[in-house]
C-alpha cells in the first residue's frame, strides 16, 4: 500500500474531494502534523517513510532528496518549482508533477484586487479608521495608469487581460519569451515609467534578488510595487529600507523568502501584505488539490501521468 | 465684488486650477478654516456675509438658509443633495448646482476595489500580518460570485458595466426606474440571493434607514454588504450588532451617518473602513471642484448656469 506525505497547507478544508480521491485509491495518507510550512530539516526528517508527496511550497532539496529513499513522485500543488531541485530529484528517479493551471485566475484576481488597492489608499485608510483617524486619501483610478507587468507566463498574461477588460490606458510588458504577441519593453524602462509595477516571473536563480535597492530607487518616488509571484524576486531588506526612507508610494507583498512571515514590513502601515493567498480562492485551491492528487493517484494505479513538469524546467537549471 | 464660501475639504489641494478661476473673476473666497466637514450650527453661524457656497457634503438646512441673508448660489461639489433643504432654498430664493457626472468614474472605482478586496479577505490578512500572524484566507473570485446593486443611477450604472467588462456571472439589479435596460429584481432577492450587496442609491426619506437588521438578517451569512453612496442607508448600530453577533462576512464602508466617523464599526476587523473616499481620484476630484466653481463663476459674470439640480429632485421632496 503507497504511503503518501501531504506537506501543503490548507489540504481537503474546503473540499473533501482529494481525501476522497485517496482513500477510494486505498493510498494510505499523513497530512503535514504542523499545520504550516515545513522547513527543510522538518521534511527530511519527515520524509524517509514515504513513497508519494502532494508538496506545497516548501524547500525540497538534495538533502530532502537524498533522505526519501522510497519516494517515488513529488506532486506539487501549484505552478512554482523555485522549493524542488529538479535535478537531484531526477538523479534519484523521482518523478515532479505540478498543476500550472489551477491557480491561474486566483492569483491573477488577487493581483487586481490589490492594484485597485493600493492605487485608492484603501489600506492605509482603513487601518487609520480602525486608529480612529480620518484621513481622506487621493488616489488614482486604475484606468488613469501606466501598469507594468514584468513576467507573461500564464498568470501574467491573465492579469494582461483583465488590464485590457478595465480599459487600462498603458500597459507596459516585459518576458523573455520574443514570440509573445504583445509589444515587449526592457525591465528598465518598466521601472522608470510605470505607476504600478507587478511582478509574475519564477524564482530562479535569474530572478533571485532581481529588485534591489537599485531598482526599486529607479521606479518613481511614488510607484507601487505588487508581489504576488514569490518571495526572493524582492530583496526584502532593500525594500524595507527604501520605505523607510520614504520613497516609493506603497507595495503589496503576498509572498515573502520565509513563510509564514515574521518581519520588519509589518511595521510599515503602506505595505499591504497578506499570507500568500494568492491562489486561496476556494474554487482554485480546490482545483489544485484534487489535480495533484489526480496526479498521484495515477501513478499508483499505473496510469499515464498528465501533470508531469516539462523538459525545459529542467533545462533551465542545467543552465543556471 | 462677490464673496464665496468654501466648505469643501480638501479643496485646491492637487490642482489650483479652481483657485485660480476664482482670482481671475475676480471672487474673494475663504476656504473652510476647519479644514473638516462642518457641522450645521458652525456653518449656520459662519454663511451669514457670503453671497455664494462652494459646498461639501455638510447639512445646508432650513436653519442654515435662513442665515444666509445675502447667498445667492449654492455649487456642490459632488452629486448627493440629501445635506440640501432644496424647498427652503427654492422659497428663499437661492439657486442649486451640483456636479453629478464628476464622481462616478472614482465612486465606481473605489467600489469595484472594495469588492475584489473583501471577497478575498485581503484587509483582514493585512491587519494580521501587521501584527505578525500568518493565517491564510480563503476567498472567492470576483467572477464566481453573485453580486447585487441597489440603486442603478450613474454610479450604480457603471459599477454594473465594469463587472460587465471582469465578465462576472451573476450580476443583479435593482432600481426605481423601470425603464432601464437591465432586468430588474426585489430588494429583497437582493438581500437573499447575492453574495455581494453594493449600494447606489442617494439618501432620501425613502432610503433612510433602508437596510436594518430585518435586512441584513435576511442576507446570506456570508455576504459582503458595500456602501459607498451614504451613511443612513445602512443603519450603523444595526450593522454592528449583525457583525457583532457573527452574521454577514464582511463589510466595506466608505461613508457614514456622521463624518468624520467615530463608532463601533472600528472595532470590528472585519469592517474595511475608508474614509468618504469614493470620489477622491486626482482626476474625478479636479473635475468635481472645477465644475463646482466654472458654474459659480458663470453666476457671477452673468452667465446662464449649466449644472442647476433638475427639478424632479424638488418634486420628490415635496412628496416626501
Amino acid at each position: 500500500m503507497a504511503k503518501v506525505l501531504i506537506t501543503t497547507v490548507p489540504f481537503g478544508e474546503k473540499s473533501r474531494v482529494p481525501i476522497d480521491l485517496l482513500e477510494k485509491a486505498n493510498i494510505e495518507y499523513v497530512i503535514n502534523p504542523l499545520g504550516r510550512k515545513l522547513k527543510e530539516s522538518e521534511l527530511a526528517d519527515m520524509v524517509g517513510e514515504f513513497d508519494g508527496l502532494i508538496a506545497g511550497t516548501e524547500i525540497i532539496s538534495r538533502k530532502v532528496i537524498e533522505r526519501a529513499s522510497k519516494l517515488k513522485l513529488i506532486s506539487r500543488v501549484g505552478v512554482g518549482l523555485d522549493g524542488v531541485d529538479l535535478l537531484a530529484a531526477r538523479n534519484l528517479g523521482i518523478l515532479v508533477s505540478y498543476t500550472p493551471d489551477a491557480p491561474v485566475l486566483a492569483v491573477a484576481d488577487l493581483t487586481i484586487g490589490l492594484m485597485f488597492n493600493s492605487l485608492r489608499g484603501v489600506h492605509i485608510a482603513n487601518s487609520e479608521m480602525h486608529r480612529g483617524k480620518w484621513i481622506r486619501h487621493f488616489g488614482r483610478r486604475i484606468q488613469d495608469v501606466t501598469i507594468g507587468i514584468i513576467g507573461a507566463g500564464r498568470i501574467g498574461a491573465q492579469v494582461i487581460s483583465i488590464l485590457e477588460a478595465l480599459d487600462v490606458k498603458r500597459i507596459l510588458v516585459n518576458d523573455i519569451n520574443q514570440e509573445l504577441q504583445m509589444h515587449l519593453v526592457e525591465k528598465e524602462f518598466i521601472y522608470k515609467e510605470a505607476d504600478v509595477i507587478s511582478l509574475h516571473v519564477p524564482l530562479t536563480d535569474l530572478t533571485k534578488n532581481m529588485i534591489r535597492k537599485e531598482q526599486l530607487l529607479s521606479m518613481k518616488s511614488d510607484a507601487i510595487l505588487i508581489n504576488t509571484a514569490r518571495g526572493g524576486i524582492v530583496n526584502e531588506q532593500d525594500l524595507i529600507d527604501v520605505l523607510n526612507n520614504g520613497y516609493l508610494g506603497s507595495v503589496a507583498v503576498d509572498v515573502f523568502e520565509q513563510e509564514p512571515y515574521v518581519g520588519g514590513l509589518s511595521n510599515i502601515e503602506r505595505c499591504l501584505l497578506t499570507s500568500h493567498m494568492g491562489s486561496m480562492s476556494v474554487d482554485c485551491r480546490t482545483r489544485m488539490e484534487v489535480e495533484a492528487t489526480e496526479e498521484l493517484v495515477r501513478y499508483f494505479s499505473g496510469l499515464p501521468l498528465q501533470g508531469l513538469v516539462p523538459e525545459y524546467e529542467y533545462d533551465s537549471r542545467g543552465l543556471a
